[in-house]
């Protein structure tokens, strides 16, 4: 099964909220039986499902492939583009902050979830070390982020600003 | 020409991170010329490339396809691992919140870039923006981000903490 495929029908317009929610976490439970991360993730538009994800870091080897992320790259395949306002991410667990982020730069309109990051924590994720990391100064991080200018740093940008038909985003 | 096949030889020794972080400005620059965004990156281990990356959120419809994201991918394709012990993420722009948590995840031991995000802001691009949003109150967000906690919110953890084999990231 890919992850643009449901799983079943989806939730009827009655319940929004709480019935696509349902499907998130259902997905994040059957992921957890299949070998994968305890996460799942729907995007839905127009109360219609555009696609699911399931969390495939390990079965995939891919750090980035959380449930959101996986939901929004199936979602974008989907839909034909690189950004998805109007959509809902529905979510089984509160998005860590590369799932936030990749919500923001996919433009959706509304992140529900229902685990949090505490929830992930007692799972043994460090979902919400990370979000401390972020409130802490780059200085006392365990990985080192270095800033190193060489005096053309900005010539991408320049040849950006330059360029004739660019595609923002 | 995939992320992972390398653009020429790569730098020498002698001047490991200025030789690195080099490379990724000039397929950042590449890119542009490619139809791309801005930005590149490469990943090194033991003084050896690994994988490459460029921006193609547009060419690919993947608002998650930064250049660091498509990097680390990358690299864990080419190990065979989905983290990066050891490695160095040189970028041609600091990471945006995305990047900084694929980094994260991805477990790399240093992060060196050169551009920075007011230099990304120059060339319209929200990352200085986001890492705005990260210091604000959710509540003040134009993104609606909600906790809705049905009853079995944790059961995808509990079945993950039941499970016998699950692979640990």
């Amino acid at each position: 099964m890919t992850d643009s495929e449901p799983i079943d029908s989806g939730p009827t317009d009655s319940e929004p909220d709480g019935a696509w929610l349902a499907h998130a976490v259902a997905l994040a439970i059957a992921n957890v039986a299949d070998g994968g991360g305890p996460f799942g993730a729907v995007l839905v538009r127009d109360g219609a499902l555009l696609a699911e994800g399931r969390n495939r870091v390990t079965r995939d080897l891919d750090p980035t492939a959380h449930a959101e992320v996986q939901a929004i790259r199936a979602a974008c395949r989907a839909v034909g583009d690189f950004s998805l306002p109007g959509a809902v991410l529905y979510t089984s667990c509160e998005p860590c902050p590369l799932c936030l982020s990749a919500a923001l730069w996919a433009r959706v309109d509304r992140v529900v979830f229902a685990a949090d990051r505490h929830d992930a924590a007692r799972g043994g994720f460090d979902d919400r070390a990370f979000y401390e990391l972020f409130e802490t100064p780059r200085e006392s991080w365990h990985i080192a982020i270095e800033s190193l200018r060489p005096p053309d740093a900005t010539a991408p940008f320049d040849a950006w600003l330059d360029h004739g038909d660019r595609t923002h985003y």
